[in-house]
């Protein structure tokens, strides 16, 4: 804690996917599930390069929106496109269309972290907790419901038609809140989601993910940049959060 | 029960002022609690006329958005402003600004019906249960921890820059909640409000609030309109729509 007033946030909102829940694991564990039916198909590589579509996908709907206003597309139809350009390099072109559709949707039943669901209990007691994802605002109930998370509020890059890192989005969720940008903290383990939060006015949370590749996958780097907090998981947040937070 | 296959219906989509917290008791017993500072004010009178404002307010909104898009204001801001209207009235006028706030916030400290907290566990094990008010997101957040109201999703009017009745709130909650408006159930206590919801397509639920406006107070008349299930409280909505849904 270098310099927080914890007193002065009132609402955390969290990056999701590989802060929250663990989406590679998640997809790794679904999928070889799926043997059973006798696909033999590298998860581990399909998860990665299914992630790693994302960003461009991302950035492929921020400049059709230049072009025009209603070109917006959400996380499940990009996650669908990457999807069905994956689907022969794997070897999973005979998935008819209900499975392609039932496979698109595991994002909707990712799986946490231990600490996520515990960490997120004690952090609601003091704090308004809410998402703050590029994740749809119906990917985010359901894993939601799914995964027992208890969030205050489902807030979407949906909702301001901007994603991650645009500033419209932590701008846009400070006002919806009702507070000033400073009485948020953004919590993420991606340290770039947390430099923008920075620039748009948030405070920032680092907690680490170091299994999010898989292990020995490499996190992004933290090259030069400071944080608010740093903590090991959402628990550990949670205490440090308490120690520096009047009692009420 | 007429007609309803409770199956069908994924998402329960609820008004708030009314039909889930009962706003007028609760502006008269925060003034009551008042009266120990020695304000002697008509509570009962004052609730009903601030309320009174609502709906013209709402019109003034949507009248504004014809000329300029960017002619929004919130409830937050449109309690404020008949707030303002109504202090000398009511003898209030000496009220400090930041009394002023205080008072304005009473919408986010609303208390809920003796049923409402115990019937959404019940129904939000079966359903996605959100709001869909035209209070704005921070103030139903702020709404949700005071009285402990366990949505999976906060929707509001303000997602979508149009209040109720307008079908765009109705048809916007079924697009962000990823559901055909016919897998969403609006549950009331106003039949305008069912009656919009049904006209953008989604089923209806009504349960009458006997004791919104008071002892003696009129309820909105339901004229010939027709609902999808009408139960007493939400108790008896999460029995009947249980006995009707398939196991899972």
């Amino acid at each position: 804690m270098s310099g927080l007033d914890a007193g002065s946030i009132k609402a955390l909102v969290f990056d999701v996917f590989g802060t929250v829940v663990d989406w590679r694991g998640s997809i790794i564990h679904e999928g070889e599930a799926l043997a059973a039916k006798g696909l033999q198909v590298d998860w581990p590589a399909f998860a990665d390069a299914w992630r790693a579509g994302y960003q461009p996908a991302m950035q492929r709907v921020r400049r059709g929106e230049d072009d025009s206003e209603g070109a917006w597309a959400n996380i499940d139809t990009l996650h669908r496109e990457i999807l069905d350009g994956l689907l022969p390099r794997f070897g999973l072109h005979m998935l008819t269309e209900a499975e392609r559709a039932h496979l698109n949707r595991v994002w909707h039943r990712l799986d946490p972290w231990a600490d996520s669901v515990r960490g997120l209990r004690q952090l609601k007691s003091h704090f308004v907790i809410s998402t703050l994802s590029n994740g749809n605002v119906a990917l985010l109930v359901n894993m939601a419901k799914h995964a027992r998370l208890p969030w205050d509020c489902v807030l979407s890059a949906e909702l301001f038609r901007h994603y991650k890192p645009d500033p419209e989005v932590y701008r846009g969720a400070a006002r919806l809140l009702g507070f000033e940008p400073a009485q948020l903290l953004m919590v993420a383990a991606h340290p770039s989601d947390l430099a923008a939060a920075a620039r748009a006015g948030l405070r920032t949370a680092y907690v680490p993910r170091p299994l999010e590749h898989g292990r020995g996958g490499a996190m992004e780097p933290v090259g030069d940049l400071h944080f608010d907090v740093e903590a090991a998981d959402f628990i550990d947040l949670a205490e440090q959060l308490a120690t520096f937070t009047p009692a009420r």
